[in-house]
């Protein structure tokens, strides 16, 4: 076990914020960090950029020219050691003249998967590995889980009364919080690669599902429907932006039909799946087409769906100051839970105050 | 509007901090608190005793003695003008010749209602009302509501998943929350003066609804069960204990039956009422038994009942890390709400993990 100094967890601090940037931009690409350190100057800054080109350690090297030699460089991911695109970032490293690299977690890429670290230490490098490990894995759990378990992370947002209701009974549900919350909720929309809604709450609320944030709208994320029977009308918000924003139908319907048709002639992208309630195969297709990072925003079936399958990596709890009563709409439908032990299991990262509400933010408990 | 100083405040948030320590001990009386403060020095602090004397007044009037001549004194609420166990405490002030009273609030007991006030100022005291009034208030808010309204204030005590569950749907409830958390929930207990429940939460746990914390033992409040049919059983842990903390049951059934004189020879005390349903009516009953802070603790329909009726002043949220699904037991029951804008409305005062709980705080809003 390497020891890490109080210096080396400042940088691959500023190292993981530059990697957070690239959040909902980067798929299927992971978003890396990366921080040059000459002495006890900072020469390099990089991170992924938009579509995952250049990597950071490029972008990093490329600011800091001939100042690199004989630098530190603080990396978030193992640095990669396959030629895609660009060459490897590991060999680039080495051509560089950088003398230390400290890596926070390892890439479980197949064409990676420690090659990078290896390639790095033949070359003579000092390689650490490990520091702020944990950290890095959740920025890029998306990335990770699409290596390892053929499926993005899922974020469930739930904004609900305190007693976990998201509409009264007969339905009136806008507006559960208030709208600096709705506002974080499109800033959650940005670092995702995808929405997904059940069928229901596209014919209930007929959403547009995009982020209208000033500065934020040209990241609005990939937009999915699971709609088994292909209902979702060609009038609806999402089919009429689909040419401006991408709408994904996951489908169990015939595809060839007029309605099909009409919707692929609106933009829609239609991908037929054996069966929608089937989270796994959901999952691996998502992961398929390219897609780390995926909000989940209703209905409560869904949630359950996804809750049930063990899949819900975080959740984003927005708690608005109000009680609904036992007959309002939960969040959350039921998933045959009997045993208190074996409810799925969260823990508190952070809460907060927004606006009069509250968000409190869970990553799943291992 | 007389202006405060700094210094006015510091030492009206001292009496403030003071008169907390009575809450859930001094019913049916105020928990009131007394700084008197020479020149830059404290020189008597009190607040009402358990039982309700000695007052705050008196407390902190002893311990100054001759100091408090000359002196500034802050009381959280108005002093008293009339001659109960004790003489008016206006009269102390004045026989001791404190220059200024400060007082964060009226007493809007009918025995009292200005006259304190008025009696300070006749003796040529300078009487300055206001200073921290809404925070003085909050804290006497059963006592308040007591005189203005006939009912005590009521806090409820929810334990749920983020999902506002507080069972599985085959009823296993123990535990949602943590250890630290139900620690928490029974120091709650400690400074109400009774702790109410239903019925079915009675005969589902037989919770015994003591405060189990040390040190905290001998301030068990009153237990309440409403209780329309007298289905109580002298086999309860409720029932058992009842010789060293006080129940009540607040019953329409028979109060001659054999069942009924067994539950009061165990020590029960049973009251009539026409109909335990009826919160308003509940709630005068209480308040005419002294009773001026209650917590409520379950289950679904008596929350959905007392916030149905307007009358759940506090909600102490405690939200376990867990989900646990639409088919799982809500902590709230149904109230037939429709509009959301006619939601009860709360403002969050505070938040905190306990443990690995979150607990929010949240007052009624105006």
């Amino acid at each position: 076990m390497t020891l890490f100094s109080d210096i080396d967890v400042k940088y691959m601090r500023q190292a993981l914020s530059l990697a957070r940037r690239g959040l909902g931009l980067v798929a299927p690409n992971p978003a890396v960090g990366c921080i040059l350190v000459q002495g006890t100057t900072i020469v390099g800054r990089g991170n992924t950029k938009p579509g995952g080109r250049p990597h950071a350690e490029t972008v990093a090297l490329d600011q800091a020219g001939s100042a690199a030699k004989g630098s530190t460089a603080y990396v978030t991911l193992e640095p990669c050691s396959h030629t895609g695109q660009t060459g490897p970032c590991a060999q680039a490293l080495v051509a560089a003249g950088v003398e230390r690299v400290v890596v926070a977690v390892g890439d479980p890429d197949p064409r990676v998967n420690g090659r990078g670290i290896d390639m790095l230490k033949a070359a003579g490098i000092q390689v650490d590995v490990g520091l702020l490990a944990k950290e890095a894995r959740d920025i890029n759990l998306g990335f990770m889980l699409a290596k390892e378990a053929n499926r993005p992370s899922y974020t469930l947002k739930m904004a609900t009364s305190m007693d976990g209701r998201i509409a009264t009974k007969t339905g009136d549900s806008k507006w559960i919080t208030g709208a600096k919350a709705r506002n974080m909720g499109h800033a959650l929309r940005a670092n995702h690669d995808a929405i997904l809604i059940g069928i229901r709450t596209a014919l209930k609320d007929d959403p547009d599902l995009s982020c209208r944030l000033p500065g934020l709208s040209g990241r609005s994320p990939v937009r999915i429907v699971l709609d088994s029977k292909l209902r979702l009308s060609t009038d609806s918000k999402l089919v009429s932006s689909a040419q401006t924003v991408p709408v994904w139908v996951l489908t169990s319907a015939n595809v060839g039909s007029d309605h099909a048709t009409a919707l692929i002639s609106h933009g829609v992208r239609l991908i037929s799946i054996e069966d929608t309630r089937d989270i796994v195969a959901v999952s691996a297709c998502l992961a398929d087409n390219g897609l780390t990072r995926v909000l989940l925003e209703g209905g409560g079936q869904i949630h359950a769906s996804f809750m049930n399958a063990g899949f819900v990596d975080r959740i984003e709890h927005f708690i608005a100051p109000k009680i609904l009563g036992g007959d309002g709409i939960a969040a959350i439908a039921g998933f045959d839970l009997t045993v208190l032990e074996t409810a799925p299991h969260y823990n508190l990262i952070t809460k907060m105050p927004i606006g009069m509400d509250l968000l409190a933010s869970y990553v799943k408990s291992e």
